[in-house]
């Protein structure tokens, strides 16, 4: 008796679909980000990093590393070296001064914006041929997954 | 007068949301890879070698250095380190002595039938609370995605 749970064909064939379509989709936007930042000063995990303060604020070192998935010692030396460039600066909390948050300077949230930017036209470009219903319900679809891709 | 063409507020709105969602999923579709790939012997560069020629058959040095987007002399090591590891060939083409070509061999096969099936088990996984109609729907709209990305 076939078990009722299990998969159509069709959506065994969309999975494997899917996996495969974001694994090269994922390389090719890896790719074109590295392109972007070629025009700037910061490597791409500086850009991630960075990426992380600008959109969700002041962080630990220990917060950050585990966004990242990095040691602490790979993001402590990371962050010496955005600091020393004047991108990010060491803030003491004012409540608990035994704690360190790295904080976005105005030079690393310049750079940061404009990277997002290009990375938006390159986005908007190749989305040319798609219409505005695809792209609010693609849009749609790629927060719900990742969403569940952050639930635990 | 505003432009005829000019994106809506809309529309705006969510390419900017795209492109972040796109960026994070990406991030945590790169760790889970990694963390998939901690249980086989090799790396995350040999892993998208074996994916170009598993999916798309055998591949010169020079073809694979271009899908991957590294140097020539990069992707000669890579390979080399494969072939020692017996899990790819070097085979000479029968119509032009002068041409060689990468071929995948049954271990390197092996191991990369696995590792993409456990991809597709963590998708799978993080599609659970998709209906059919949307799988179906986000599994079109990524492959019109990659098509318009690999356009020239």
């Amino acid at each position: 008796m076939a078990e009722q749970n299990a998969m159509s064909l069709e959506g065994t064939e969309n999975i494997a679909r899917m996996e495969k379509e974001l694994r090269y989709i994922s390389g090719i936007i890896k790719q074109q980000g590295r392109k972007i930042l070629s025009n700037y000063t910061i490597t791409p995990p500086q850009f991630i990093a960075l990426q992380w303060l600008f959109e969700h604020g002041d962080m630990t070192i220990g917060d950050l590393s585990n966004k990242m998935y990095l040691a602490f010692s790979t993001t402590t030396d990371l962050v010496d070296r955005m600091e020393n460039n004047k991108l990010v600066k060491r803030v003491r909390d004012e409540q608990d001064r035994r704690v360190v948050r790295i904080h976005l300077l105005g030079e690393g949230e310049r750079i940061i914006e404009e990277v997002i930017d290009k990375r938006r036209n390159y986005l908007n470009a190749v989305l040319e041929d798609f219409s505005e219903v695809e792209i609010n319900e693609f849009s749609r679809l790629l927060t719900k997954l990742h969403k569940e891709m952050i639930k635990d």
